[in-house]
C-alpha cells in the first residue's frame, strides 16, 4: 500500500499561497515515483467540511462506550441525523487509515491552524477509529505525516513570538495525544516571515524569509523522493546482507 | 453601553451540552439586571460561518498595507468576491467592538477551541479593526471577556494531560497578542471532567467534576451579577467620597 493523502487547507488560491505550491511540490514529486493510483486529494477550503452537529457527539460517545470499531458504528446510530454524521465521517476515517503518508498544507491562522483543517480534525476524530480499543495500538503506527506550516511571521526560541506558535505545537499534541502516533511519525516543514513581502515592519526580513522558503523547498523535495513512505519500506524486499 | 455579545460553539443541544447550561445561567442573570435590549446572542454551531475565502486575505492583506480603519475597508474591495468577504465579516467586527462584555461558551474539542469557534476567530480577525493603526491602541481595553470552558477530562498541573490544553492558552495568546486585550481583561470559567458521566474510566472521578461544575456555576453567577461589566462602572457616577 502506497497512498498519499494530500490535504490543503489555506484559503488563498494556488498561485499565492506558499503551503500550497510546497505541497504540491512534494506531489508531483511522489507521483513520479510512485503513479497516480494512490495519490488522493482534498481541498478543505474549496471544499469545505460541514461542522460535527449534535449527532455526532451522542454517536461518539455511545460507541466510545461500546468499545466497537468504525465496521460496528453504523449499527450504533439512532436516528437519521446520527446516520448522517456518521456518513459524513467514515470516508475521511478510511482515506486517513488506508494513507501510508499523511501530507497537509497548513497555514496559520491567527496563530493556529485554519479553521477549515479543525473541521476536518474534529470530523475524523472519532473514538475506535484510530486506536483500537481491545489493545490500545494505533491503526496508524506506520503512517508518517508530513507538515508544511508556513507562517507570515516568525515564532521560533529568541523571536518576540515564541510561545504563541498554537500551529505545530496542537498537531503534535493532536497526532500523538489523541491518534497515538509516535513523534518519529511526524515531519514538519516550516516556511516563516512569508508576509516579510508585504508587511513594511517585517521587509529588513526578506533574507531570513528567502532562505526559510528555500529550506522547505528542499526538505520537500527530499521527503518526497529519497524516502519512501513506511509502507512501502515494509512491504519492499529488504537489502540487508544475508547470514554468512 | 452596556452590551452582552454571547457565542455558543458546543455542537451538542442545549440540554446536553455543559457550555450552554453555564451560558445560558449567565445571560439569565445579566439579563436579569441589565435588560434585553443590550443582548445579542449567536450559536455558531446551528448557525455556521463560512471559512474565510480568498478574497479575505487578498483584501486583508490590501488593507493592512494602507492601514485603515473599518470604515475604509469597503472602499478598498475589489471584485465581487472581496466585497462579499468583507460583507460576511463586518457585522462580526462591529458586534464585537460594540460588547461590553464577551461571553463564549466553549467545550474543548480535540483539545483545542471547536472548529466553529475558530471559524469566527478567523473571520472576526481583521488588520485594523481591533488595534487602531496610527496608535497602536486596541478598541476593545474596555472590553470584559468571560470564557466557559468545558472539558471531559482533566488537563491541569500534575495530571497526565498537562500540556495538552490548546484551549485556554490558545485564547488568552489570540486575546492578547493578537487583539491587544490586557490578560486582567480574559476570565476563564473551567468545568473540567465532564465525561466522567460516561467514561467509565473517569467514573472515579464523577466527586471532583461534581465540585468543579459547581464551582463554575457560582463563578458563573458572580460574574454576571455582582461584576458590572467596564462599560457600566465607566458611565456609571462612581460612589467616590467627595474630597472634604
Amino acid at each position: 500500500m502506497t497512498n498519499l493523502l494530500h490535504l490543503d487547507a489555506s484559503s488563498a488560491p494556488d498561485g499565492e499561497s506558499v503551503s500550497r505550491r510546497l505541497t504540491a511540490r512534494f506531489a508531483a514529486a511522489w507521483r513520479d515515483v510512485h503513479g497516480d493510483a494512490g495519490y488522493r486529494y482534498r481541498d478543505l477550503a474549496a471544499d469545505p467540511l460541514p461542522f460535527v452537529g449534535a449527532g455526532f457527539t451522542t454517536l461518539a460517545r455511545r460507541a466510545q462506550r461500546a468499545g466497537v470499531s468504525p465496521d460496528q458504528v453504523a449499527a450504533l446510530a439512532e436516528g437519521a441525523g446520527e446516520a448522517r454524521e456518521w456518513e459524513r465521517s467514515r470516508p475521511l476515517i478510511d482515506e486517513l487509515s488506508g494513507a501510508g503518508t499523511l501530507l497537509i498544507g497548513c497555514p496559520m491562522y491567527n496563530l493556529s491552524v485554519p479553521a477549515a483543517l479543525k473541521a476536518w480534525i474534529d470530523r475524523v476524530t472519532f473514538p475506535g477509529a484510530f486506536i483500537v480499543p481491545a489493545t490500545g495500538e494505533s491503526v496508524l503506527a506506520d503512517l508518517r505525516v508530513i507538515v508544511v506550516a508556513v507562517r507570515g511571521g516568525a515564532y521560533g526560541p529568541g523571536t518576540p513570538r515564541e510561545g504563541f506558535d498554537f500551529q505545530e505545537p496542537y498537531l503534535r499534541a493532536w497526532f500523538t495525544g489523541t491518534l497515538g502516533l509516535r513523534p518519529d511519525q511526524l515531519t514538519f516543514v516550516t516556511a516563516e516571515l512569508t508576509r516579510s513581502a508585504d508587511i513594511p515592519a517585517l521587509a529588513p526580513l526578506k533574507d531570513l524569509a528567502a532562505g526559510s522558503l528555500a529550506a522547505a523547498e528542499d526538505a520537500v523535495d527530499r521527503l518526497a523522493t529519497d524516502h519512501p513512505d513506511v509502507h512501502t519500506r515494509m512491504s519492499a524486499p529488504a537489502a540487508v546482507p544475508t547470514a554468512p
